[in-house]
Formats: structure tokens, sequence, C-alpha cells
């Protein structure tokens, strides 16, 4: 696999970008980055490759785009086959799909309904993200990763997200590991792994990230 | 494949229980279905197969339950791999992958908006409903099936969805056909098939549920 076959779109603090870095990470694939100005002047190549939702991630391999990260991370895992990600049985593999998707659907939104909110409605938004994280805490059961012993697909969909917590912390006034120490230990599991620790962004750059967005959304 | 092995729990007007059948018709699977009484008492198996959306469908497979449609139809796909639903080639695949989701973001919703609504609301729901539709027809360009020659994975996931036109057609006071001639076309491909036919409720009877449902929201 030469170096240009593949290129991701990036931003640099999108937790969306950080799940198809790190599986590529994983997989042990090259591929070159090109950071996008998402709140500037969007390349040529980006728009015309994720034309319907304009975000980032946008993976091109062999020039033939694709996008949104969960999928782009199947799609790694399709086209990579070692290690796997998903599990072996078409069970599992369904139960792993169904966590992503929960992922995908709640936790993203709820974390952002913390920052972008004061009073009552923090208060439910915290407890939304408790909520949610609780569901994850069962789904994980005893089991150290998602899929059992090993790293694997929906440990991917998860972890870069819980690098926005530290944020949601601080403007929350709360503590996850408080809340749901089950899942700060695993949290803590995943972030001891190289192809996470080397991707995700430190988590204070997050937080003045978010900093500037709640300045943008008039919150401050 | 004994037929007890394959429980449905089902509500005869939700599309997302059409794909499941469907699907399950394609692959020529024997099953039972029990019909969920969504609005009043839920079932003990119900509610402990699908504990946090507790919605249809969920899919019993030697006891082991499955949710949310889309994870289920690549589920059923996967168990029973012939004929093969989804593409053969990684990209291909997610390409439909990208459809699929697409459709499960948007196009419900969407229709939702226009019978839950009125005037300039109504309009925008409109609107918005006819958008997705056009990038749809993007998306099946000039293909019969949105995979190509023949009949898969995104079909099940979309066609459903059209059953409901009819009531958004009456309480809108649109044509889609009109709208969307490319994506109407391949509506009438789709219902052609007998997996399509023999599933999907009456527009009728679907157009009576959700004048019940204006009702029980308060909106006649």
């Amino acid at each position: 696999m030469a170096k240009e076959d593949v290129l991701l779109l990036d931003f640099w603090v999108s937790p969306f970008c950080s799940r198809v870095k790190i599986a590529l990470a994983e997989k042990g694939v090259a591929y070159q980055q090109r950071g996008e100005d998402i709140f500037g002047g969007k390349s040529e190549l980006f728009l015309k490759s994720n034309p319907i939702y304009q975000k980032v991630p946008v993976l091109l391999h062999d020039g033939k785009p694709m996008c949104e990260s969960t999928n782009i991370v199947q799609y790694i895992d399709e086209t990579w086959p070692s290690p796997p990600l998903l599990p072996s049985s078409a069970y599992d593999r369904a139960r792993a799909r169904f966590w992503a998707d929960f992922i995908d659907k709640k936790l993203f939104d709820a974390g952002g309904n913390i920052w972008k909110t004061k009073g009552e409605d923090q208060a439910a938004a915290k407890k939304e993200l408790i909520q949610i994280l609780k569901y994850l805490e069962g789904g994980l059961g005893d089991k150290d990763y998602f899929g059992g012993d090993s790293f694997g697909f929906v440990d991917i969909i998860a972890i870069p997200l819980t690098n926005w917590f530290f944020a949601y912390e601080k403007f929350g006034n709360f503590k996850v590991e408080e809340e749901c120490p089950k899942f700060a230990a695993w949290t803590k599991r995943c972030l001891g792994r190289e192809s996470v620790a080397k991707t995700l962004p430190d988590p204070q750059q997050v937080f003045e990230f978010v900093s500037m967005m709640r300045k943008m959304h008039g919150i401050e």
C-alpha cells in the first residue's frame, strides 16, 4: 500500500476523525492527512467528496471518497482485515453495531447539551449523559473491552468522545469517574493503548476549543 | 431452519418492521411474528429484548434478541447469505451503508414533520422531504435499484418508508411523483416485487393510522 493511496480529510479536534486515525493505526495503514478549515474556506475536494453533510472525516482510498466515521471504520476493517476490529460471529457483530449506533445517536449530542446550556437545562443534560454512560457500562459488562478481551470496533467508536469529557466536567461541574467508575476504568484502559494515546489531542486543548465554541454560541 | 427459531416482535404499520419482513422474505427464511401492543401493555419479552429503546422491530434468533431495523437487516444478510443484499466490494458496501444511514437519519422524521404541522412549518417540512428525495435520486443515478441491477440492501431500507407517502401527500397536499419522478419510478419498480408487495400494508390503512396519530397529537 503506497502512502498516497489513503488520504484523510481531517480536523484536529474532531472525535469522529480520531476514530478513523485510531482504526488506521490499529491496521498499520500509512496515510496522508489534510486539515480542513471547517469554519472558513472548505476545499473543493472536501465539498465534492461529502456534498450532503460537508463534515469531516472524509477518507479517500485510491481517490474514492467515503463519509461518516462509523461507516469509514467498518470500511477500514473490511479492506485491511488484520487485526479484525469487528467480532467474527454475526450476532456479536450485530451487538457491536447496535452499540456503535447507540453511541452515534446519543453521546456527542448529550455532551454538547452540557456545554451549550446552564442551570436546569444543564442539570438535565448531565443526567442524560450519565444515563447514557450507565447503559454503556451495561454493554461493557465485566469485559475489559466492548468486544471482550481485545480492543475493537465499539472501543474505537467510543473512546475519542471521552476526550471531550474534561471539557464537559469543567463546564458542568461534575466528574464522570465518580458517577460511572466502570466506564472511567475502561477509558483509562483504552488510553493506555498506543493507537489511542498517539491520536487523541490534549484534553486541555479540547477544553480551550469548547470554550471558543461557547463564545461563538454567545454563551459566555 | 425450524420455523420457531426466528421470531419477529412486530407492529403492523411500522416501516421498520417491514424492512425486516422484506429481508426475511428475500432470503426465504420462515419465521413467526408476534404483534406488540406498542400503545398499551408491552410484553415482558419485548421489554427484556429492547430495554433501551423499547421499540419494534426486535428479531429473536434462537432466543437471542437484536434491535434496530438496519442492524437487523445486516444481520439477516450475514446469517443467510443467499441471495446477498449488500454488494460484494467493500467500497460499494460503504456506499450502501452511507445511504441506509442517510435514510435512517432523515426520511421518516421529515415525513413526520409534514403530518405533525400546518402552514409555514408544513411547507418547510415538504421542502425538506423533497430535498431528501432529490439526494436519494442522486444516489440512485441511472440504476434500476440503489445497488445496481438487482433489488438489495438500500432498497429494503428505503421502500417501506414510501408506504407512508400517501398520508404525507394527503396532509401536505402535494405529489411526490410530480416533484421526484425518478424516485417515484424506483418506488413502483420495488412495489412490483413479491417480497415488498406482500409485506407492506395498504397505504389507505397507513393514512388512517396517521389520522389517528394526528388526533392523539391534538392536531385535528
